[in-house]
């Protein structure tokens, strides 16, 4: 097993594909069980190879965060696309293409961004985004007749589609416990089916990782579109929402220095990302593994990054580790790190290419 | 002058030349006026373009952080490069290759790491790394018997050579205060003295910006490595290390939202990176300028990201951004935002290509 990363030799992502598919399978299964579409969010992983397994899964539609990531997609086929986030006027050259192309939905909170949606003269669905107490995007649910009049403008609209209402409830990440993460949901649910109501009965569309692993009352939802199940890390572990095996992504890093107290790895912030999960006083931004995908070693902690230099905790597996050899880091947020690179390794050797990032 | 800006559709890290020309002229003046080797850090950069304008004032010899940066400015013809990360030997064969072709600087701190520079069989300089109390990389000052040792299985090395011992005091990033920032400077550069006179009179490197910039004791030092002194940040500002007029690189992001509270921007960890400055208890990842370039207006911080929205408090000029505008957002740590892109746009409209991070 050692041999087939005896070439790593740089900070590289390493994908368990049997453990990737296994989240695939199970999230579709309880998709399949609540009667929900499953249009998972792509930014996680940004990666066409990565595609197909959700393919083989029976999912056709998905979503993304930018156009740049749609026109990426769109290329390899998927052709009925999301863009979550809400509609850039500066790109509306892509989005009309991409109109024409695909069944493309993008998101409006506003009059100027439905305006500047409509100015597009294509074909596009149009998600009204609603903030369901999150607080970043969206219009509040607190204003209802708000969301009313860009339904209304939406329905009229000879071009656009009126697709529903979405929303992400990232609270559900701050939540301090089970319990409290699925009050969150039931709140951000029940004000989704309130703004609904008053706009008239259309699709609610909804969709974070912790949510959808957790909880069982989707009533009056259609669609969901978690991203961060296909990885998982060790904040959704963290929260409960994952365990030790289900973790897909890991960082492989050669060992470039012992210390007593702690262990240098090449690979630092441009490898990794600067996101952590605070334990106590400590920043984690990620957490050592006894070899390659083994169970995490809570008492070697990644708790340094700078550029390029990571600094591990020499806890029990950590001391065991050697100048020249390979350290195996579970990151603390596996969609920010994914991002940095412009490919994964299989844990058989393969490597799976993914989207640059377009930056 | 707003009109070179209009085809910036997306997250855009922009280079003020002038600034940044000026950054590197005031600190070539200063080596040059101390006596020092001015061997800046291009890991901030990472441009053969931005090094052009360093060539310009004179260096020819630079620090990068690893061996794949280093064969990136060696292929644009700089041939005095020190990689100034502890040797990874999962990378001989590159470090081989780059040994054969310039005047390679490599670091080791402990015996595992000279046996792999050894092995090499290939002409390198080799610095001892000191660590003067930052405590991540580095033999400790107070053991300048280990680092003895290893200046004397250099000086019988036939194919290595004892370039000098070396220190990056990070320390300085953490000082409260001018005068404390100055005092760990001193306390340093006192102890690389120490541990010069014990190993046999040699050459001493250090280099941190904050240090570079405000200090003026070198005593006993032969270069200098600063390197986030060509871009500045909102980090060195809040130190005291540069002005607002300084900042030669910033971020330009497409307005998505407008809210009462809150500005929306499409521009999120993916673009800036998760570093931030703190400002009791806020997390600032970078403020606003008044237009492009301008003084930076404190009330408009962004004090929000997710992977690939930012969030700025609505103050007195992020009150004045539209949908479809532009907000021009100086970062956090510029060094960690410029990693996060493949090309920079100048003032004048013009792309500066850079290298993209062998990820």
């Amino acid at each position: 097993m050692v041999s087939s990363f005896a070439d790593i030799i740089r900070p590289t992502p390493v994908v368990d594909e049997l453990r990737a598919r296994a989240n695939i399978a199970g999230m579709a299964a309880k998709a399949r069980r609540l009667g929900l579409e499953l249009r998972p969010h792509f930014k996680t992983h940004q990666s066409v190879a990565i595609g197909t397994w959700f393919r083989d899964e029976g999912v056709r539609a998905i979503t993304v965060s930018s156009l740049g990531m749609a026109a990426y997609f769109a290329a390899d086929g998927w052709d009925d696309i999301t863009v979550a986030f809400p509609y850039n006027p500066r790109e509306a050259a892509l989005a009309g293409d991409l109109a024409g192309r695909v069944r493309l939905g993008l998101l409006v909170d506003g009059d100027e961004g439905l305006r500047a949606a409509a100015a597009l003269g294509a074909p596009a669905r149009v998600w009204i985004k609603i903030d369901t107490g999150y607080g970043r995007a969206g219009v509040s649910w607190k204003q209802p007749e708000a969301s009313l009049a860009l339904a209304e403008g939406l329905r009229r609209s000879a071009t656009l589609e009126f697709a529903g209402i979405l929303t992400h409830n990232g609270a559900t990440y701050q939540a301090k416990d089970r319990q409290s993460l699925l009050i969150s949901h039931a709140k951000s649910l029940a004000r989704m089916r309130d703004v609904a109501a008053l706009i008239g009965d259309c699709p609610i569309s909804l969709g974070d990782t912790p949510a959808c692993v957790l909880a069982e009352d989707f009533e009056g939802a259609s669609e969901i579109r978690p991203g961060n199940f296909v990885f998982f890390d060790l904040m959704q572990r963290a929260l409960g929402v994952c365990n030790d095996n289900q973790i897909a992504l890991a960082m492989a890093c050669p060992v470039v220095g012992v210390r007593s107290d702690h262990i240098l790895l090449y690979g630092g912030a441009v490898h990794f990302s600067k996101d952590f999960v605070e334990v106590g006083d400590q920043r984690r931004y990620g957490c050592l593994s006894e070899e390659a995908f083994g169970p995490v070693d809570e008492s070697s902690p990644l708790i340094g990054l700078s550029q390029g230099h990571g600094t591990v905790r020499a806890g029990e597996e950590a001391a065991k580790l050697k100048v020249g050899g390979l350290a195996w880091i579970y990151p603390a947020h596996s969609c920010l790190s994914a991002d940095l690179h412009s490919a994964y390794r299989s844990r058989n050797g393969a490597c799976i290419p993914k989207w640059d990032g377009g930056r």
